[in-house]
């Protein structure tokens, strides 16, 4: 017997007893699906391989997609909206890069300081996580012809293909006691797409 | 079968079996109301749809409501009372925030430093919940005809009311090794009515 | 099925079982008396309501009463002694404060930040418990006729009753790696007082 | 019975079930060849016998080898990849230090602090494992014949056996937020080397 | 039932099933000979009886004696040696302290904070155990005929007993990142030996 031990969407503490090895991940996709995780972000978010982001299952790590009132597509995970950036490969002689999709935000000031990263000036974000490189895992993928996981990049709009190094201008959080929630912007959200 | 990790209201921790995971919301319903909670509260509180507001079960999270000597409805969780605040919208071009209704209180010294947030001047607040846009969930609610989650909005004084941005008079806590609990300030509190 | 998470009188982690939520309260007083304690002394102490002071079953939060060399009734929890001090109500236009018993000792250079509390001066505190206002909870007596919790206050000397403001003399620990237990200074402790 | 507590490949806790103490080590093992892993890398990292060495089973702790694009072997551990050096013995007055076999990488931002070894300069490193001195143990041996742990020395080419001091023009890693993971700088990563 | 959790000499988080309480203390002892340790030692040390030094049982807590290559009997505990200290019993008119034995080591830069005490001069020390005072237990004693834990007293050197306050010359370790194991300094250490 296996026992995970889940954080439910209700911040409560929760673990639950699971048969056999090979059904960790499915019951992770179930509960996480309710919005439950298992475990911290790790610093830098998690690394899955690049062929693995189209049609990535979100539930796994209890995060889901969303569209936002401009209609933008976002990964909503524990109560944070994480937008998809594209990061092109880099090859000069300091750096090599390749290619890699990344799911960030920018950091409030609750978040515990090894998460946050530094970017260009004084923004700060915080990494969901990074698709790069690797080999495609197929028990990453969401289940054909399920919502949950194979949205954002049918439906990702054309801002959401920026790189980062191109957005200086966005704004990191100010007034975080006031915006706690990923919807505090929308002027009048549609009931189906509520964050929580 | 499940398990949810509590802590007592003495502080205690203590782990109860649950046979099916439907359960486990009226788990912790039940133990909430002893004043068990399990988890911790997330960074800048907890969030939950607005429409959840009025009927909202605090025992979900070890909270109830409670009458200061003074007559105000206040929402007791794990020793510390939190004032209801209805925060207006904001429509700034700089800033779109919809209406909110905030439970928070002032933050003390020994509070962790990633739950303070900074208000107007050198006050600095912690959240327990903050209501605000999103669809209603009907498994928040409190049961039908029982005091315990049902009363803050009915007894609501008109005190209440008032936004947070007009409160800058209120003191945050200054004499905090002799004011921990929240019914110090009541000269002769009635029994019944003990934050314990 | 229920299980309590207790740290031994030895430092480890240890598990109990108990079949039934009421029995709770008397495994953590039988556990207690063994100095086993479950979870963490909240910041700024326990708070129980005052008139449960003359018979608090201190095995509940596994501390015990402990008579020092100099005659004083102290209590002992993890390895620390604390002193029982009288807190009388304060009625100013600024505060007003019911009167208190409230259980601390001087804080050490190895407490954690948020459990010290400042005091006048530079001396910093750590409180244990603190007993005010609130209705009588007969679940935290000591059972009758036992001596563990039975006996602070009938064994309390005349210098236990001196309020905590009128001692700016008594000093905080200045040698701590030479002073980390409680009976440090006794010249001939007897052997039925130790305080391991 | 005992029950090992693991974090998985995915960041996910999850407890498995044991029946008989002599098959931990085993668990460990099998669980640790999909990168699970339990605890945490003691402050300075593990320590083993040299004689360890040559065919430690990394699988133990959840590690493997991993030949870099440069053909360097390194061994990845939560995603991080860490490089071999041999550390010559000492013997100066001030000094006497046995030779050791060393597994560190360059610190992150986002390592803790108490993990990070300052060396020359301002350079910070983080240390997995160090073999020296002691007595083998063939518990911690690679099982006959199996990939998993016994590759290092073999493959290990020339350039893996400089000593730390020798490479001060190793640069620290400069872009945290971009070089997230060991793979991050390939050109064109072949399919099975994929550090994830 | 009860479960103890014990961290394994690998660093594996293990819990371990044990029917009855009165079987904890030799479940303990059974995994401590291994190297397993449940808990953390508290801040300041372990407090024992002084009547307990003699034969203390070492495996209770994990750690076992070690004579080190200048024939030196020290404690390890998780990697650590720790060196035996005899305090002298203090007598002034400030401080009253009766005469005690320490384990004690210099501290190094990974230790957390709260373990370190500040000594004479800038030297740092983390300690594993003081006994002193009380009440001799022999609960805590080792079984006869047994060497674990029965030899430290007999096999102790003269330079043992000095007094820490006589050691101003004995050297903070200088160089963490290249001696992080006791056994560092050990020219030609024996096999048997390994602090592992």
């Amino acid at each position: 017997m296996l026992h995970i031990e889940f954080i439910t969407d209700l911040g409560a503490k929760v673990t639950v007893d699971v048969e056999r090895p090979e059904q960790v991940l499915d019951v992770q996709r179930h509960y996480g699906r309710l919005g439950w995780t298992s475990g911290e972000v790790p610093a830098g978010g998690f690394v899955f391989p690049l062929d693995n982001e189209p049609d990535f299952d979100w539930s796994l790590i209890g995060a889901r997609a969303w569209t936002n009132p401009e209609g933008e597509v976002m990964i909503l995970h524990r109560g944070h909206a994480y937008r998809r950036r594209e990061l092109e490969a880099v090859d000069s002689r300091k750096l090599k890069l390749p290619k890699a999709v990344k799911y960030s935000r920018g950091a409030k000031p609750t978040d515990p300081e090894h998460l946050r990263e530094k970017a260009d000036g004084e923004i700060e974000y915080v990494t969901l996580a990074i698709f790069r490189g690797g080999k495609r895992q197929d028990r990453f993928a969401a289940p054909q012809g399920q919502a949950t996981g194979g949205g954002p990049r049918e439906a990702r709009p054309a801002q959401a293909t920026q790189n980062q190094a191109n957005q200086p201008n966005r704004p990191a959080p100010t007034q975080p006691s006031q915006r706690p929630a990923p919807r505090a912007a929308a002027p009048a959200p549609a009931e189906d797409d509520t964050p929580f």
